[in-house]
C-alpha cells in the first residue's frame, strides 16, 4: 500500500474547476504572451480585491522563483541590496537566484519566522558605510513565512511605515499568501496588503493551480517597462492564457483562492489538535497549513511506512520535529488515518 | 464575425490528449521539481528516439527563452561568447536574455535564415584578438530557423565537425524542431541531432503542448550540476509533472510530436500551393509551417478583416510580404476559406 | 639596434611633470578613495573648462574599460541596451565587458568610423518590437573613434538633439579625446561636449598619464550614488591621489592635456605628409594621431626591422595598410628616421 | 597645526625607490597590457619565493577589489557560492562586488577575525539541500584579516586539507599579506601559502606601492584564459609597466615588501606597548600593523585634535575602542608624540 504524502502542498495536480476551464476554452484563439482575454479578466478579478485606490498592474508568471527574480531585479539598481530574514526563501531555497541578478542579500535573524522593524533598523545601521557597502533598498518578506506563522496587519503597517520613512521598497513574497489570508489569526486583507507594499505576488501553485503566480505591482513607479523583465528572465509564456485561466478560476465564482486555502488550513488544524490531544507537543503554533509536531523517534519510525513527511530536526535525543503540510487536496480521511495511527 | 488567426502556432490551448492526461493523473501524488514519474517516463520515451549511444540527460522547462537561458549560461565561463545569425531568436526576440547572463552574442549574416560554416569560420577569424575580444565558444542555431527553412543533415554534420575541430559547443534551439523534422525536405532524425550537437531542446509549446520544452544534454560534461541552473533561473516548476505529462503524450502512443507537426506543415503547404496557384509569389520556400506570400497591398487589406496575420515587410511599392503560420490546431476549412477569399 | 615603436600611444611612462608632482606630494597624508585634495583640485580644473552651466560631478578611474563599465552600467536598467558602431571599442576590444554587466550592444555600421543619426534612427526602428527586444537606451560614441577621424560639432549636436528627442542617454568615450580636441579639424570644445552629452570621460592614459581617466557626469540625474558603482566594479583606488595628481598636471599650468595631444597630432601629420610626399597613399585622412599608410609589401618588410607598427590589413595583392600611432612621447628624430628610410 | 593620521596604511604615496624606478624607466618603450619586461621580471622575482614546485601564473591588477572580483569570478560557475566570515572584506567593504558577478556569499562567524574549519564544515552541512541551495565551492579568507590577527601555518594547513577533501577552491586575499608575513607570530612563508591555496594575491597598495596587487594563480587548472577576465572586468592597464615596476621594487634588492611591512608592524608594536604601559587595555592582540586600544572617552577627545584615527566602537559607557594603523611611512616621532600626549 502506498504512503500518503504530507510532504508539501504541491503533490497533486490542479483543482478540477481549473482543468475544466482549460478544456472549455481550449480552441478559442487568443493573443500570446499574456495579452489574452483570460489574463485581462483574471487581473480584473484580482483588482476587485485590491481597493479603489489601486493604480498598479498585474502580471502572471510560471514559478515563485521567477516571481521573485523579476520583482526584485526590476526594482533595483546594481548597487542596491535586499534585506531579508536569514531563513527567507530567496536566501535558502532559490539557489542564489537573486545574487545571480547581481544583488546582495543582507540577512537578519527572524522572530517567529518573521522580519521585524528592529531587524530592519539594525540592518540599515550596520550597512551604512557608503559607498563601501551596498545600499539597502528593498525589504523582502514572505507571508506566510516558512515557519507557518503569519504577519498581523499591525506588523505589516509598521514595516510599511518604516519602509516609507527610510525610502525603501517593500516587497512581499506570497507563495503561501492564500494560507496566510485564510488563517484564523489573520486580520489583513488583500486590499490592506496592496496599500502597504510596493510590489507583491499571489501564489497559485500552492493553492490548487497547476502553476502560476500573480505579480501585483502596486507602486506605479515600478511598473514602467515591467514586461521587458518578464521576457528577459524567461518568465513570459507564449500561451499566457494558461496562467490567466487559472487565476480566473482561483478568483472566480467559487472563490477557490480562499476556499482551498481554508481547506488546507482546516486540515492542518485538525492534525494539530489531534496530535496535541494524543499528548504530543508542537514546535510552533499552527497558524496556516503547516504543522510541526514533536514526536518520539519510535513514533516517527512507525508512521513513516504509511505517511511521507519531512523530519525537520531533532528536538532531543528521543524526539524529532517533523513537518506535515496540508493542501487544497488533502483528504480528511487521510488526516483521520494519521491521527488514528498516532493514537 | 471574428477573424481567424494565422499569426502564430500558439493561439490555441493544447491537444485534447494532453488535457485528458492531466485530468486522469490529477490526484495521484507525485514528487515535486521534476522528480515525478511522469518526467521520468517522458524522458525515457524521448531517449528511445536518441540512439543507443545517448549518455546524456533530459530536463523540462516552461518556456523557450528559459531553455535558451539555462542551456547557454550553464555551459559558458564569463568570457565566452555565442556565435549566432543576426536574425536568431536569442538575438532579436528574447529581450537580451543571454546578455543578461553576461555573455556576448557575436552575430553573423544568415543564408536562407541559417548559419553556415563559412560564417562561423569568419566569426572565429574576426574574434581572435585575445584577450581583448571575448572567446567564441558556443554555436547557436535553431531548427527550424525563423524563416521556416530547415537544416539538412549534411549542413548539421558540417557544422558539428567544425565545432569539434575548433573546440566549440554546438547548441540547437528546437522551438520548432517538430516542424523541421516533419518537413518533406528533412533528412535528419532526433538521433542524428543528438549525435551531432552537445545540447539541444525539443519544443513542446509550438506543437500542441500548453507549455514546455525538453532540454536534451547530450554531452555528459555539460550535465554536471545542471539542475542548479534550472532552479537558479526560475525554470524549475514545483509541479514538474505538468511538463512530464505533456511530453509523455507528445512522445506517446499517438506520436503527437510528429503527427501534429505534420498537420501544421501540411496546412502550410496547402496554403502555399493555393497562393501560388492564385498567381502570387512566395518570399521563401515553404519547408515547414510558415508561409511568406507576396501579395498586392489591396489584397492584403481585403484579407485583414477576415484573417489575422503579420505583414512581414514591403516587397515593392504595391506589394507586401505577409507571414501565415499554420499550427497543430489549424482548421483545414479556414485554409480553404483563406484561399477562396484570395481567389 | 632596437626598433622604435609606433604601435600605440601608451608605450612610454608618463610626462615628467607628472612624475615630479608625484614625488613632490609623496609624503603628504591624504584621505583615501578619491576624497583627497588632489582629486578635488583636479576636478575643479576640469570644471573650469566645462562651462558655467555645468552641474555635474567628476570621478577618476584607472582604466578606459573601467570608465566604460561604470559609466554605462550605472545608467541602465537591466532591459536597456546600448547603440554603438560595430567597430566600437566596447564592441570589439573590451572582452565583452559591457555584456558582462548584463546589457546588449546593438551594433550599426560606422561611416568614417563614426556613428550617424541615420544609423541611430535605424537601430531604433529595427529594435522596437517590445518587450521581445531590449529597449535601446544609451548611445555610445567615441571621439576620436578608432579610425583616427573626429566628430564635428555639428555632428555631435545632431546626435545630441536626436538623443533628447528620443529619450536616449548620450555617452562619449574619450580615450583619445585629447587628440580629437587638438585636431586641426576640430571645432568642439570640452564645454560643448559637456553641454551636449549626458556623461563622458576624458582619457589620461593616452595623453601622457601613467594611467587614469576622468568620468564627467554631466546629467545630474545620473550622478546619484555614482560612487557605489566605482567601488562595486573595483574602480576605486585606495590612493585616489595617484589619479588626482595626474589630472592636476594634465589640466595644470603647462596645459599638458592640450599640448601633449598637439604634439602627438603634429608628429602624425608630419608622418602623413612625408609618406604622401614619398608617393604613397593613405587609407584614411590623418585627423588625429593615427596614420594609415598604404605601402608596397616590400617596403613594409624593409621597415619592420627598424620600426614596430601594426599591419592593419591588405590593400591589394602587393600593398598593405599599416597603422602608425604617434604619442605625447614620440621623438621627432624617429619620425624623420622613418621618413628617410621610407624614401 | 595639522593632525597626523593613523587612519589607514594608504595615506601617503609610494616608497621613494618606486618613484625613482618609475622615473628611471620612463622613456623605455614597453609592450602594453602586462606584456612588458617589468611585469615579467616582477613575476619572476615573486616566483623565486614560491617554491620549486610552483607551476602557476602571476597577474597584476590595480586594486584589491579588482583582485577579488577577477580571482573569484574566474573560478566559479554561476551556481557556485563563496564561504567567508561575516566580517570579511568581500562581505562588508566591497559594495557587493562579488554578488554583482552573480555569486552568493555564505557567511559564517569569525573566531579572532578568522575562518575556522568548524565554520566551513558548518556551512557545508547547512548548504546541502541541492539544487535548491547554491553549491559552496570557494573558501575566501584574508591574511591578515580585518582584525589584525594572522593565520598560523597550522590553521592554513587544516583549511587547505579540508578544501582538498571536500573539493573546494581555496582563495586567500592578501591585501595585508605583507603585514601578516612580517608578524612576529607568523610561521608561514609565501611558499607555504602557494602550496596550500589555489589562488591568492599579494597586496602592494598597503605596503608602499602607489597601487597594485599581484594575483598568484597556483592551481594551473584555474589559469586557463585568466587574462580574459582581467580585461573584461576592467582590470588590465594599458601601461601594465606601472604595476610591474612597483613589484620589481617590492621584491627587489631592498626587499621592500618585507622591510616596509616590518616597519609598519614595529610602529604598531611600539604604539601597543606604550599604550599598555600607560595603563590602557587593548581590544585585540597587536599581531600586525593595527592597534585597537581601549581608551577613556575623555582621552579620545583630547587626542583627536592632534591625531586622526577611527573610533571603532564603544567599550563601555566611559571607554571607546579606537583603531590605529601604522604603515610603511609611519614616522616614529609621531608614534612617540602620540604616546607622550597619551601619557
Amino acid at each position: 500500500m502506498a504512503t500518503y504524502s504530507f510532504l508539501d502542498d504541491y503533490s497533486e495536480g490542479a483543482h478540477p474547476d481549473i482543468l475544466r476551464a482549460l478544456t472549455a476554452s481550449n480552441y478559442v484563439q487568443q493573443a500570446p504572451y499574456g495579452a489574452d482575454s483570460h489574463c485581462e479578466d483574471a487581473a480584473n478579478r484580482i483588482k476587485a480585491h485590491l481597493g479603489e485606490g489601486f493604480q498598479g498592474a498585474i502580471h502572471f508568471v510560471a514559478s515563485g522563483t521567477m516571481a521573485n527574480i523579476v520583482s526584485i531585479s526590476s526594482c533595483l539598481r546594481p548597487h542596491e541590496a535586499v534585506i531579508a530574514v536569514a531563513s527567507g526563501h530567496i536566501v535558502m531555497r532559490e539557489a542564489g537566484a537573486i545574487e545571480a541578478t547581481g544583488h546582495k542579500l543582507i540577512t537578519v535573524p527572524a522572530v517567529d519566522g518573521k522580519l521585524t522593524t528592529e531587524a530592519i533598523e539594525g540592518a540599515l545601521a550596520s550597512n551604512a558605510h557608503f559607498p563601501h557597502m551596498t545600499k539597502p533598498r528593498l525589504i523582502y518578506l514572505s507571508n506566510a513565512p516558512a515557519t507557518g506563522t503569519i504577519y498581523t496587519l499591525a506588523e505589516l503597517r509598521d514595516i510599511s511605515a518604516l519602509a516609507k520613512r527610510r525610502g525603501l521598497i517593500l516587497f512581499l513574497d506570497g507563495a503561501r499568501l492564500g494560507a496566510a489570508l485564510a488563517s484564523p489569526k489573520n486580520d489583513a486583507s488583500l486590499a490592506d496588503i496592496a496599500s502597504l507594499v510596493d510590489i507583491f505576488w499571489i501564489g497559485g501553485t500552492k493553492v490548487g493551480a497547476l502553476l502560476g503566480e500573480a505579480i501585483v505591482v502596486c507602486n506605479p513607479a515600478l511598473s514602467e517597462d515591467f514586461a521587458f523583465h518578464l521576457k528577459q528572465r524567461g518568465g513570459m509564456l507564449a500561451k499566457g492564457r494558461l496562467l490567466g485561466i487559472q487565476f480566473q478560476e482561483l478568483f472566480g465564482a467559487n472563490d477557490l483562492f480562499s476556499s482551498l486555502a481554508r481547506h488546507a488550513n482546516a486540515m492542518a488544524a485538525k492534525l494539530a489538535t489531534g496530535i496535541v490531544s494524543a499528548g504530543h507537543g508542537l514546535a510552533a503554533d499552527t497558524e496556516t497549513n503547516q504543522v510541526f509536531p514533536i514526536l518520539p523517534n519510535a513514533v516517527v519510525s512507525a508512521l513513516q511506512p504509511h505517511f511521507a513527511f519531512y523530519v525537520w530536526g531533532k528536538a532531543d535525543d528521543d524526539h524529532a520535529v517533523i513537518r506535515l503540510v496540508a493542501s487544497w487536496a488533502t483528504e480528511e480521511r487521510q488526516v483521520d488515518a494519521f491521527l488514528s495511527r498516532l493514537a
